[in-house]
């Protein structure tokens, strides 16, 4: 069986060591190429969005296309790629999703950052309320964004949770919809961007939806830089409307020098690092994905191209 | 029923709309008043170790004195002061506490604060390693120690404890006495300091122990001012053996304006926010130890003179 890692060159280096013993580890026994003379004998191809291939056509005897990467928006409208496509659930990306979110939602709830950057020495004594009383809403609850919920509920924090069609989600308050987004907002003073890019979720946050928002709220985004209008963004942000964006993804990155997010005083630009996929654990469930594949299981984290993730 | 409260006069106004009703709820029938004609008269004291009453004889009537702070180090060696003395163990305390330390904790696993000050505007990825692999050692664990170690451990941190005393722990590993001491710091990647003050725990932190740490370690202090020998602590982060050591109590507070913590790049000073009782739920506390009180019941958190806390 024949395994191919389509990725940037220099992450073959980091998936290298890690790939083949955790084959070994879930009984699999594969040839592991980054070039295919007869891409028609191909069985799985490990994909990160980043690399050159565009044209899947080839690789007609392919399983399935195994993703490194969470968000797939880069691909799932290639025509070409008409094999089962999988994203990475990583639980390694998870749990670093859950770290970055958590302490950067704390950061803005304590109001750490008057005391990180404190020239002038002032004493101000005056602690933030409990976080029970700071009400967050998290804009997708998929793998990812009810991790967070999650970790924020179980440091008391008051969690809404919203996603575009409706979800039960035991123990957990969730609103859905155009109506719903507008409640979830309304009531947010940290919102947390964790929905997929797609065209409905493309601007979601604009001066519109904005407008909900209480005086001073934060938002804090490692979703998708295409899940907010920049423009209206700095605008809410200039007026006073908003406090502070923290922001972990963009529509170009790097975010290019001269970006007004670089010098804003009430954006911070984190250079996305939230949701790194950890080689070892990933290689782990890219294993799992084909030993399943080759045992006739259905695969998991398949990709619902009417859908878009 | 007389209960007297004793506190700093900027007090009175935060607890006196609280303190009547949360009597109410409790079932318990009291006067509240600010002074006494008759000392002898007065069943409770609630206490604020800012205020100015330090001759506790007068009071041989009074069945506790009820402090509203959870350190008594400033009253625990009055010798006036016989009647049972009970600690504040306010679950909001606890919150806010837990709140803060995984906050700071949070900042310093993620390397928060270069993103935060970034005026070179530097994109550079690579995160930090997931918290699964990141050490933490809580010196203290008694009811905020313990508190604190338990939100670290649900978000992954491998957390160690510490206390004077062995002490088992279900589910946390823990050390104790000068040997555990070593070992702890010696595998601590974070300190968080948590341990009541007591000739014992003074300077806990010391030249000898902080050697102990790995280098580039950091400390995070919400205790008490006097566990850590300032002068070593500072030497420790001019040599870089320490990378940081976020600070919430000090030895006099306000701290100085020309103390070296203030200028030092590697210090962050926060106005002992940390662990602000909240008066909404304080009150409860208070009025819960009076019932008990009153029906015959031992006190909750009652101080034990010879050790101190």
């Amino acid at each position: 069986m024949t395994l191919i890692l389509f990725a940037a060159p220099d992450l073959w280096p980091d998936y290298e060591p890690h790939l083949a013993p955790a084959l070994a580890a879930a009984g699999v026994e594969a040839q592991i190429v980054t070039e295919a003379p007869d891409p028609a004998a191909v069985d799985y191809i490990v994909y990160a969005p980043s690399a050159p291939l565009q044209d899947f056509a080839p690789y007609s005897g392919t399983k399935a296309v195994l993703s490194l990467w969470a968000g797939v928006e880069r691909i799932v409208g290639n025509r070409s790629l008409t094999q089962p496509l999988c994203r990475m659930v990583d639980p390694g990306l998870t749990e670093g999703m859950v770290e970055w979110v958590t302490g950067h939602v704390l950061r803005h709830h304590l109001g750490m950052d008057r005391h990180i950057q404190n020239p002038a020495h002032l004493w101000q004594p005056g602690g933030p309320p409990l976080a029970r009383a700071r009400p967050v809403t998290v804009l997708g609850v998929g793998e990812l964004g009810l991790a967070v919920a999650r970790a924020l509920q179980a440091l008391n924090f008051p969690v809404t949770g919203w996603s575009r069609t409706a979800k039960e989600i035991p123990g957990l308050s969730t609103v859905h919809g155009p109506e719903g987004l507008v409640q979830a907002l309304s009531s947010a003073q940290i919102v947390v961007t964790l929905l997929p890019r797609t065209p409905e979720t493309e601007n979601i946050l604009n001066a519109v939806s904005l407008a909900h928002l209480p005086r001073g709220a934060v938002i804090v985004n490692p979703g998708r830089g295409a899940l907010i209008d920049d423009d209206a963004l700095l605008a809410a942000l200039d007026r006073g409307d908003l406090a502070h964006a923290t922001l972990d993804v963009f529509r170009v990155e790097p975010l290019p020098a001269g970006h007004p997010f670089w010098a804003h005083p009430r954006v911070t630009v984190t250079p996305h690092v939230a949701a790194a996929t950890r080689t070892s654990s990933a290689v782990q469930v890219i294993a799992e994905n084909i030993r399943r594949g080759e045992a006739g299981m259905p695969f998991l984290h398949l990709v619902d191209r009417s859908r878009g993730y």
